[in-house]
Formats: structure tokens, C-alpha cells, sequence
């Protein structure tokens, strides 16, 4: 068991406005407009974890982050697209996808990725607010824009394998990469079991051979025969 | 989308007692004693898809039965050990496991009746308390005991596919169940995704080609250049 997982997501307040940070976003910037957003995008990743969607209060948002109400509204005119924007910002899709020239190093690289946001204090609060809330709408559709910015990079990896022929033509690759994150976060949210290094390799090598060998084909349901 | 995947778990009332029915359970039972311990593990399954773990009362189970508290206490004389036999009852680990000499089919037939019991509205409401309320300590050892429980017939399954030579020894087996369960819950749960029979023998296939192929060679974290 990995200690990390099974905290409940930090309740630490967020970085205040003014003070430099480097974090999710990479580099550090110095305008002040960049500094709110992201002091907002941490307030708010804190207030997803605390109160989930349906209790979040833009106020509280706002008081957490150190700023007034009308800057976040000015910004993200609606609950919605404050969380919207804090979702993508907390994204493991923000980056260029890796392109080393092998599939199975592409994917280790992505996995990684995910491992990494989905086990931040934000990462944790926000998958489990979209799990226990998904039954609302506006979540719901949050988190099927979100999948597809998620999914872009792994597309992109896996549709390179089978331009080199690491992989063959009609393979399934959604089903690929459902079956590499679902592990994952079935690992990480459900069994709260430990992710390591070794377990990822092994996800990634099983997926990567048994594409290879033919299992992932696209069938119809009305074949149970193939392959 | 399935629309019934999609469903909220019924709230229909319980067969009462004295009513003949067959079910989860199999055969058809005569004795008045069996007609009893079905109709409260439905009543206590629809109780834990209406309220969870934490807010459920032993009361509340037995009024929806029809049936006594104290018939219930008789029998499970604490609310978690009513929780935990009810689990046990629409577990898909109840039959003995296939063995049709191929692993290939002996894993669809696994899956399949995990599918299907996570189907029913008792095994959604289930799932879904067992994911909303892993934090609480008693749901966690229900759960821990649970998956023993509901491992054993994929184990086995996967032993007698090593012990014909159809995997390599040394294969990480609860890694492969944990990879087909792990997709199929996220999908039913989360991507709230129609699980066909094509994505079925597709999951199945791409992981026992994988692990055929050495996929899923146990290793050392430490060693991060295998296979």
C-alpha cells in the first residue's frame, strides 16, 4: 500500500496570488494574470476535492484562492466552465505526446504521465469527484470532453505502432488504452494499491503483445468465433 | 449506451416471503428458512443501493423483507455481518469455475457471469457503495475479503492454464484478472459503456496473447529493462 494513495486529497490551502510556484504548469511564469489563474486552478482543484461538484461554491473558490469573486467570474463566467478549466489543468493530455520511435516506450511514458497527475492531492480529489458525481449532468458531460483531450495522445502513440507495423491495421486502439488506464485506475482509486514501475511495465508489455498477436482486431458483436 | 447499465438501481420492493422464486441463486428452494434469507439479502441489497453502507438500519431491511429484526439478527447479528453475507450472495465467485480444458474460454465464461451479476441492479448498487464508501473502515474489510473470495475461481483458472502450458510459468496471474475486471468495471461504472460480447473476447484475448507472448513475467520494480 502506498501511503501517498490512501491520504485524502490535501486540504492546504492553495499557493496564495504573488507567490512564485512552479507545480502542474510546468514553468514558471511571472505575469500576475497567470499567477491568479493559477492560484484559482489550485483553490478550486482544493474545493472539487472538499465539497465535490454539486456543493462547490465559486466564494469559497475565491476565498481560498485570495482573490475576489468577480475575478474568477470575469475569467470562468459559470460553476461549470471554472471546473472545466480547472479539470484540463490538472490533465495528464496537456502534454506533447512522447514519440521515441518504439510503441511500448510511447506508452510507459503516458502511463507515467497518468500515474503522476492521478496521484497529486488535485489529481485524487477530482477523480473521485467525477466517480461519485457522474450521475450529474454537467459532470457527466465535463468528463466526456475531458476523456477525449485525454484520449488525443494516446491515439496519436498507438496510431504511429501501426504505421510502423509494430502493431496491425484494425486494431481495436481505444480498446488499448482503456484497458491500460482502466487497470490503472482501478488500481489506484479501488484496490488503493500501490502502482509501481514493475506493474506498469508488465500492463503496457501484456496490451503491446497481445495487440500485436491479433487480440484486439475489431469484431462485430455478432462474431464470437474470432479471431 | 446500455440502457440498462444506465439505470439507477431499482427500488422495486423484495420478493416477499413465501413467494417462490428462482434467482441469483440458482435452483428454486422449498424450505421456509431459504425463502427467508433470500428475501432479506434482496431486501438488504436494495437498502444498500438506497442508502450505502454507512446510513443503512437492520429496520429499514426488515420491513422491505417482510420479515422480523429479530429474524435478522438471529441470523446475522450485526449489520456488517447482514452487508457481508449479502455481498457474498450476489457475488460472481459463488459457482464452482469452469473447465472446459481451454483457458481462453474458461476466462470468457468468468467474465461473462461477472458481467452479468454487475449488471443486475443489486450488483450496481453494491459496486457503487463499495466505490463510494471505501473509506469507511468496515466497507474496506468487506471488500478486502470480498475480492479473496472472488478471485479464487480466476485463479484457478489461470493455474490450470500455466499447468497445460498455455502461459509461461512465472506469470503474474492476479495482474491478468486484475486487468480484465479492471476494464470491465471501468467501463460499467465509469464510462457507463455497453460491454459486448466483441469486447469481451477482445479484453480475454489481448491478455492471454500478452502474457503468452511473456508479457506478464513477474519481475522486480528494480528491474525496469525486461522483458
Amino acid at each position: 500500500m502506498s501511503p501517498t494513495l490512501r491520504e485524502p486529497p490535501s486540504a492546504e490551502p492553495a499557493p496564495a496570488v504573488g507567490r512564485r510556484r512552479t507545480g502542474v504548469h510546468g514553468a514558471r511564469h511571472g505575469g500576475r494574470s497567470e499567477r491568479v489563474v493559477r492560484a484559482v486552478m489550485h483553490a478550486a482543484a482544493a474545493e472539487i476535492a472538499r465539497a465535490g461538484y454539486a456543493a462547490l461554491r465559486v466564494e469559497d473558490v475565491a476565498a481560498r484562492a485570495g482573490v475576489n469573486k468577480t475575478t474568477i467570474y470575469r475569467r470562468w463566467p459559470t460553476k461549470a466552465e471554472l471546473v472545466k478549466a480547472t479539470l484540463r489543468s490538472f490533465s495528464d493530455g496537456r502534454q506533447a505526446p512522447p514519440d521515441t520511435g518504439a510503441l511500448r516506450l510511447d506508452l510507459l511514458e503516458l502511463v507515467r504521465r497518468f500515474v503522476a497527475v492521478a496521484s497529486t492531492p488535485e489529481g485524487q480529489g477530482i477523480y473521485r469527484m467525477l466517480l461519485a458525481e457522474l450521475h450529474v449532468p454537467e459532470v457527466e458531460a465535463l468528463a466526456r470532453a475531458l476523456r477525449e483531450e485525454r484520449l488525443a495522445p494516446w491515439r496519436e502513440v498507438l496510431e504511429r505502432g501501426v504505421a510502423r507495423g509494430e502493431l496491425p491495421p484494425g486494431t481495436d486502439l481505444d480498446l488499448l488504452v482503456e484497458m491500460i488506464r482502466g487497470v490503472v485506475t482501478n488500481r489506484l482509486f479501488r484496490l488503493r494499491g500501490p502502482v509501481d514501475a514493475g506493474a506498469l511495465e508488465s500492463i503496457v508489455d501484456v496490451v503491446v503483445l497481445g495487440a500485436k498477436a491479433g487480440g484486439a482486431l475489431r469484431r462485430g458483436p455478432a462474431a464470437p468465433g474470432a479471431p
